[in-house]
């Protein structure tokens, strides 16, 4: 059993296999938990555990063919994956490379993943021995799984749509969780209990900060110090349901809301407001990222004002000026403004949105207008 | 602030510079999450975003420097680095290539982690052009990192043994957490905001399994179905503090027991015995792995009988025929015998422990020795 019904598989890899075609390509070799799961629907946490290599070779026509550990095997069968050959791992020596060796000899071109946020997920060493070893030419097929991936499937935006709501309604409970005097980590263990208690399945990813104009960075792990009347609390969690992921903030303003951050916050949703009035079918990220900006004025160090998302925190594109990416109906991107409060500090805003053929459809119980103070 | 003093990366820098002068390398050049951390404290979540990559470079002599994303400088600023260049990411090209490049000109002989466990956590299209516009020889540099981190300080080790606890505690609130009836996801829940109640920071690692006979796999997220009186429900923890990681698991009987499960379970108590007598200094993983693997019987698919662990959930060495590591005091293992119950179940038993001058200390609170019912 996957999360998905089986046509969802299929339909995956046809699609890849109807662009393979023209990249005249004859397999994809991957090794990363988004796109091994995307072509199996193999999910689990182990990913967590850097030991082992996986990898789904996808040939040019038929399903994937997956070439994992041993420990997998069972729960890879569980998925449409009928061809599955896995080896005792760790071993300390031959992870996978004979066999990875015998699935690619005889290929001309096969695609890896080489470009914009991708990674390597097995030990280069075992990479190289592999290409030696084969006489395909390796081409970059970041663009291929990009489009892929862009646009969900109706079953993935079931999920994403609950994932999303599931946030919402933690969030919700900002008021009875976060209090003046509470020490920071525990207002992030809170969230992410109610987080859990609101139908999460787990919390990767939760990050804020806090200060009485905005904060300083949106990265940081929680200090112990305590939250001060008129503090600005921000809460950004990519929290997660069946592997995909919801991913927006929110800001609350504890006793009282000082004028900056007020300012901050209403500038914000307004550049959202425009957002959320660009975000259409046949705009490009750069324009919509332009239509954001105007509202904001000056850069902030975050480099983009939104990106995609789905299996991870964040997919492409980027809400960017270098991005030319076209927008589509059912792509799900975060729209997420930022703005310098003072020289030092910053706020954010994210909400997350489905592309449709007509206005987005707002996947977050927007933020509300005025900068709330619980 | 970071997790650590200064004088502790002061400590791994110069333990790293005196291996690199040994091996000739001229810098040290890290990409991953665990390592970038364990040169400079730098602790995010913000990994969960595969959008930009994060480069650190140890120099032979003096402190670590981070090319790093504009967005991540604060928070690197924050830690003992002076020396961070940064650049606004994403941008679409160069995404630190050029920082890469003028940092490594020059340099004769470069340290990247290639071998076993390691990835290349950045595009392998910017690696491939950086190394081509440098000179130096790359040099696979995963044995002297596996040195490094084998053994723990005492800084680590006070975390370490508080998450450890934390995990014991919430074991400890299984008869509150779990029943009859109750979804297995639900169990999952319970067990997760246990774990955060007691004190964990995160829990990136769950995984678990349930039947009458033990279980199939143990790698598997948790299925709605519910748990049926006679069934042992087995859950595996990877929760972390200050981003150390426990790793151990605990098997319950829900009412009643079978007399397999019983069995099974006290011959892995039984080989845990044998694997904390024999794990002294001075003996080899290779040597542990037959002094517990003579009390079960066969192989199972999971290839080895535990591992190292600290930063991440698992860790080199391998508790397995073919790891010579020599095992040291200071060093944090898993000991993880696994059994077959019938011909498709098998049962699982982990500890955390540390190795000592004498016998080794046991950071898990035991599991009973016999299979425990609720």
């Amino acid at each position: 059993m996957t999360d998905f019904p089986v046509a969802e598989f299929e339909a995956r890899a046809e699609a890849a296999q109807r662009l393979m075609a023209q990249a005249r390509l004859d397999a994809l070799w991957l090794t990363t938990e988004a796109e091994v799961r995307y072509f199996t629907g193999f999910r689990t946490l182990f990913w967590q555990s850097p030991t082992r290599p996986w990898h789904v070779i996808l040939p040019a026509k038929g399903k994937p063919i997956a070439i994992i550990p041993g420990i997998g095997a069972e729960l890879m069968a569980a998925t449409p994956v009928d061809d599955i050959r896995s080896w005792p791992s760790p071993r300390g020596q031959d992870e996978g490379v004979s066999l990875l060796i015998e699935a690619l000899s005889g290929m001309d071109r096969i695609g890896v993943p080489m470009g914009a946020e991708a990674s390597l997920r097995q030990p280069l060493n075992d990479f190289n021995a592999v290409t030696a070893a084969i006489s395909a030419e390796l081409v970059d097929c970041t663009p291929l799984i990009q489009t892929l991936r862009f646009v969900k499937s109706e079953a993935e935006l079931a999920i994403i749509r609950k994932v999303c709501a599931i946030g919402s309604s933690a969030f919700a409970r900002a008021p009875d969780l976060f209090r003046v005097g509470q020490p920071l980590s525990d207002a992030f263990r809170a969230f992410k209990i109610a987080l859990l208690e609101e139908g999460a399945e787990d919390v990767p990813y939760l990050v804020g900060g806090v200060g009485p104009e905005g904060y300083g960075d949106v990265i940081s792990p929680p200090s112990d110090a305590p939250l001060a009347e008129g503090d600005v609390l921000m809460l950004d969690t990519g929290a997660t349901l069946q592997g995909y992921f919801c991913d927006f903030d929110r800001n609350f303003a504890l006793g009282r809301a000082l004028e900056p951050a007020k300012l901050a916050y209403a500038a914000l949703h307004r550049a959202t407001d425009a957002g959320l009035e660009a975000a259409r079918p046949g705009t490009t990220c750069a324009e919509l990222f332009h239509a954001v900006a105007a509202h904001l004025g000056g850069d902030s160090n975050v480099g983009r004002l939104g990106h995609g998302l789905g299996m991870q925190l964040t997919e492409w594109p980027s809400i960017a000026p270098f991005d030319q990416t076209v927008l589509k109906a059912g792509m799900v991107m975060t729209l997420e403004p930022s703005i310098a409060v003072t020289g030092t500090t910053m706020m954010v805003q994210e909400e997350n949105i489905l592309i449709t053929d007509g206005a987005p459809e707002l996947l977050t119980t927007r933020a509300a207008p005025e900068l709330p103070v619980i």
